[in-house]
């Protein structure tokens, strides 16, 4: 990217004046098809920020569909690349690995009720993507569908031409693989229910859970009720059942209704072109609560109303990053990047305040916010940190919702999911993040409780939930792999970056044993260095390597034995604590840098995956070097972060891709997860200015300035009033408090 | 039985004088186990009179079982013969043909939880069954299980020994092929939900419909929770699914589980010996009437003082009649059939007077009673005869139910069951019980309303759900085979009989041209005779008799192109209305002799089904015959209902077969459905005391003494002040006016 900067420079600048004629509209540089395709996993579908609901476009059934749902693991309502829509899903998960919700899907059609989604489906035109507003035109029935939502309610728009035409609500399609749903009308325009969802990753069915909703409509209906096509019998009976198999309609019917492939149709017969509006409230509690969040949010404003105010709300938390100079599709990526991580962690308590509580989903009330999504295997190693730096109060009230899953579960969450914990990925990545936000300044929480909830993961020998094999990874360092511990390298090597973390709170708080505790446990990473193959690897219990060793293991779906979602390669620097070390450990810097130098020419740098992603970043703890990490950063931008669908270079992560890229877009980088300091490499704007919180921060702006040519390229480094900044690692309280940085 | 009489006189004298001396109890001779086998299809549960809940045992699951749900035909919860129990029903129908309802399930358990039925079903011993109350010993777990129910909660008491032990609650099984069911905990004693039911008579299933419940334990689990075996995936992501197709438990779980098998479980650790109440609020309305059903009707009160109200509630019901003289079997018999009579019409409305509507199911307010399960094409022959007699305000309720059901469904009733229509059998006999209730006295309905809905299903002419074919029976008099309705010459006797009733409305309404009209019309099944066969043949729509015609048709499941439910000659009497025309069609008195006696004498007469059940009765008509009448009826009750679980004829088709018992047994017979009359047989007791309700006699007791001998049993008739009666027709006035009748 930096090579034709200078081509798009003035271009740039035109649109970076237009844009601030325009009230600094950041929302127009938003993309949200960014990441809808090449397995970003994100939606087009529209959102408020952290939004419990959303409503997507969902693509994603029907074999004419190139990634199709049931046929294939697929874990997001929409593909740019498919064709065939079957309705606008209203609770959604975004850039995640795993399928899960993309439940309570509406449609609009026209002719007779066909309720099978098979049927009705239908090719479209004339997508519209912005932060908060989606918008396509319906091929079949010639109906554009315009969506937008406040945080916890779905608001659609449905342009019917006259004639015949159906608006129908479908709980029996989803994303999800849980089935069961309840719908009840309570008026002709006024439908309530809940739908089942749960098993994210193919996981932890025993939590599956209801998500509440209610839905209004703004046109009283020629006709409704409720479909519902039960499974086929297939006892001797059937031969009785004419009806076996067979979707029933059951017109105007005012009780519940309860089955698993189910829906409620309200029917029109237009005299002239008309618009419905749909209204969904959701929550996590109770349809009660639904109904309030509903009556809350949105009661009786319009379409475009609730729209403007979402627009609004985006702005405010984009504007928090202003940017100068630039392509528009730098800004773009840099933006929607931003955008992307103000999707998940969402919100999960109602406008009420209540949520239900872990596993049993007892009603809670919390006076703040209550998130969920915490993907924490992707999200401890760069988004927290930027959330710390951008959006404080919101990274605060995660980790208060941290603590309130500990208190509910007696565990830290590992991959919290709307109040179940679904276990996924490996290592102990809560107290990375609980550590980090304290050493950032953040300290508003009950660190007691936060540094009592560590200190139970990282030293409960059996039973441990979080840390499976740690009995013999305290005893030996390693986590062995007959173990039967899943990626037993990276598992250790992810306790070792989670003690250096508790390690670092620990010598905050004056907990000088344990500091040196942990400090010790975290580089037991070294134990696994083969100096042969020059490569961590897995070890037996006895002590042996494990046998025939593969640094390729784990591609093409081939055994791998020591690493999970990755391979040798792709671990081997995955010491972000333990810099210096590593490079001792690995035959001192030469040596050091000719291996990161071969990862990235031989292809297994990875950039679709968290373990690998700060990997560029370690040019700058060579001597003179850093300019490859400039050039690698840079590259690195340039070639996975477009302003395409394709345009992540996989699975968001719940906006660690996203993350990354804003971080490496502004020219520094949380290389150390734990310890608040920064990395720097080269700012992609002439100005990047931060407005921080004045809650957490003195300083009330923090402005980025990159005045380096092409000449002083290779030597150019950040300095503060003229002085030099170390390019390998800046604390973050001078960075923040530093008024203005130039790089140059 | 007429001729043991004698000898079981003076033991019957004597039970005579204890029950007295015992205040009496006549709760004593009521057997529930009669109608138990030989698809009587009555249960041996607990329930109050005319109850919505009940709590029967449910045997019928597991090919263990003689009789088995899911491999045949069956619709009872319960059947004698079978050995293998699956837990306790809560909504059960009794008498019926057709399989519905017999869901929500209770059972206790030993040992570990076992949530499939098949594996936690048991033999048992020691079943005791007493009008609102049943206990049984299951063998497996030495639990002593007791049943009671007041009018809309049911409420079992188990006796658990020392040690771990279960309760569940199973909203999977069932007798109906519905599925769909919701449950939802509120605490560790209360849990709540729904469970789907319909599809009466594998039917109608757009009706199928929720029923709600809250359920109370007495004992506070160890642990609790959902079990949910959701059905088994089969597509390409279930290689991902580890869980696929296992049962779930949600332990704690508190929000709702919904599911097509799911239940609830609460689990024991029991130090001693311990009972649990179990209390079981049932609602057609809501969860939150469900409750208020519970507390209003039970509340704290314990299973003996609920037992103790649902007894009384009993006795006062069989204590309408007294009999004296017979023996203890006559009585029981007597009685139970009295107590059968008391079940169905079953009372939907909530304690709040809340109830769905047909159709949709909004939610409806009557300040009376609305009652449910109406089997009218059984009732309308002598059932609702009888209630007019012994139970008048509840004839007047079901009256106004009724017509509560043609408002909203704007067709009067054929069978209606739960406010939903299921339209099974032929006909129109609502209009029969209209004028039949009007022509007794019980006047106070809108019978204006009552009329015009009469006429609108008798002068629909297309379209008409009640009567299919009246077009064609109005022009020619008949419903032809070609016309594609079922059982056309049984349909056109159906309507002749309708048609008789309205007439006889008509005329007392002083609308002399109706009543000319229907009349004429309700001999029309004349033109069905075959003078040459000597039966009623189906015919063709151009006249033609259909061929070729076989008597014995649809015996052994051969064809019958004429007939619903019966054959030619158990069809060929059946003009109640018209006796004295038969006998002339029939070429006169001894011809019609002739061929009555060959229908008994062939083996033709079927007292299991109710077209010909009136036929012994027509000996009466015959000059001089009258004695056949009597030693017919006197044989028909020997042979057919004794004090065994056989001891109906087959199903009691709520009450029918019981009302013929308890009109046989008491010596007269509502022969003329639709006329205010009773012909006459011989009281099967030597005292018959029947008690009228002072608001619709002004006689208040009637009494029918039996003094005849063997001397003068063929001349013996009945005599008020002396006077005799005519055996073949006697007022339902002057009847129960009469005071005190003897038969001598």
């Amino acid at each position: 990217m930096i090579l034709h900067k200078k081509a798009t420079l003035f271009i740039g600048l035109l649109i970076g004046f237009f844009a601030k004629a325009q009230t600094q509209d950041f929302t127009h540089y938003v993309n949200p098809f960014i990441g809808t395709s090449n397995f970003g996993a994100t939606n087009p579908g529209a959102i408020a920020p952290r939004g419990m609901a959303s409503v997507s476009p969902f693509n994603v059934a029907g074999r004419q569909n190139v990634l199709e749902k049931d046929s294939r693991w697929l874990s997001n309502p929409y593909v740019n690349e498919n064709t065939f829509l079957t309705g606008f899903s209203h609770v959604n998960m975004s850039g995640v690995g795993c399928p899960d919700l993309g439940v309570i899907l509406s449609i609009p059609t026209t002719g007779e009720l066909q309720t099978d989604h098979l049927e009705y489906g239908t090719t479209y035109t004339n997508e519209v993507a912005k932060p908060g507003y989606y918008s396509v035109e319906l091929d079949k029935y010639n109906v554009k569908t315009e969506l937008t939502a406040s945080t916890r309610v779905g608001v659609s728009r449905y342009s019917f031409p006259a004639g015949k035409a159906n608006l129908l609500l479908n709980l029996g399609l989803g994303l999800t693989n849980e089935q069961g749903a309840v719908l009840k009308f309570n008026s002709p325009t006024e439908v309530e229910g809940y739908r089942m969802v749960g098993s994210f990753c193919y996981n932890n069915v025993e939590s599956a859970y209801p998500i509440y909703f209610v839905a209004r409509i703004s046109e009283t209906p020629a006709n409704y009720g409720i479909w519902d096509k039960p499974a086929k019998y297939d006892g001797v009976e059937a031969q009785w059942m004419g009806y076996n198999g067979k979707t029933r309609l059951k017109e105007q019917f005012m009780r519940e209704v309860v089955g698993d492939s189910i829906g409620a149709y309200f029917k029109y017969d237009f005299d002239k072109p008309t618009q419905v509006v749909m209204k969904i409230g959701i929550s996590y509690v109770s349809v009660a609560n639904a109904r309030e969040n509903l009556d809350e949010e949105v009661g009786d404003a319009s379409f475009d109303a609730v729209y403007k105010q979402t627009k609004q709300a985006w702005n405010d938390k984009l504007s928090v990053v202003e940017v100068e100079g630039g392509s528009v599709d730098d800004k773009t990526i840099f933006y929607t990047g931003l955008y992307h991580t103000q999707i998940a962690p969402s919100i999960l308590n109602d406008s009420n305040g209540e949520y239900p509580a872990m596993k049993t989903r007892a009603v809670k009330h919390t006076e703040g916010t209550r998130y969920t999504v915490f993907s924490l295997w992707d999200t401890y190693r760069n988004y927290h940190q930027l959330m710390s730096l951008l959006y404080p109060q919101e990274q605060l009230d995660m980790v208060n919702s941290m603590l309130d899953i500990y208190d509910q579960n007696a565990w830290l969450p590992k991959w919290e999911l709307n109040a179940t914990e679904t276990f996924t990925m490996v290592g102990d990545p809560a107290a990375v993040v609980l550590a980090d936000t304290y050493a950032r300044g953040i300290t508003d929480f009950d660190v007691d409780k936060a540094y009592k909830a560590m200190l139970k993961s990282a030293d409960t020998r059996e039973g441990n939930p979080l840390r499976p094999g740690l009995g013999e990874y305290i005893d030996n360092g390693y986590v062995s792999v007959d173990s039967d511990v899943a990626g037993p390298v990276s598992t250790t090597q992810e306790y070792n970056i989670a003690d250096y973390a508790i390690a670092q709170l620990a010598e905050i708080l004056g907990k000088k044993q344990d500091a040196k505790r942990f400090t010790k446990r975290a580089l037991s990473y070294k134990k696994m260095y083969n100096k042969d193959s020059r490569f961590l690897q897995p070890k037996m219990s006895d002590g042996s390597w494990y046998e025939p060793f593969d640094p390729l293991a784990g591609a093409n779906f081939t055994e791998n034995p020591g690493f999970i979602e990755g391979n040798a390669w792709q671990y081997l620097f995955m010491q972000p604590h333990d810099i210096k070390g590593m490079i001792k450990l690995m035959s001192g810097e030469k040596k050091f840098e000719e291996k990161l130098d071969a990862l990235f020419a031989e292809d297994q740098f990875d950039m679709a995956n968290e373990p690998d992603i700060s990997y560029p970043f370690l040019y700058n703890y060579l001597p003179g070097k850093s300019y490859k990490t400039r050039e690698k950063v840079a590259e690195l931008i340039d070639t996975y972060f477009t302003n395409k669908p394709a345009g992540l270079p996989g699975n968001d992560d719940t906006g660690t891709m996203s993350a990354w890229l804003v971080y490496a877009m502004m020219g520094f980088y949380p290389m150390t997860p734990g310890e608040a300091t920064y990395t720097l490499s080269e700012p992609q704007f002439d100005t990047v200015r931060i407005h921080l919180n004045p809650d957490f921060y003195s300083n009330k702006t923090l402005t980025i300035k990159n005045q380096s040519t092409r000449n002083n390229y290779k030597t150019a480094t950040f300095k503060v009033n003229g002085k030099a900044l170390n390019n390998s690692q800046v604390m973050h309280k001078n960075w923040v408090e530093a008024g203005e940085i130039i790089f140059e």
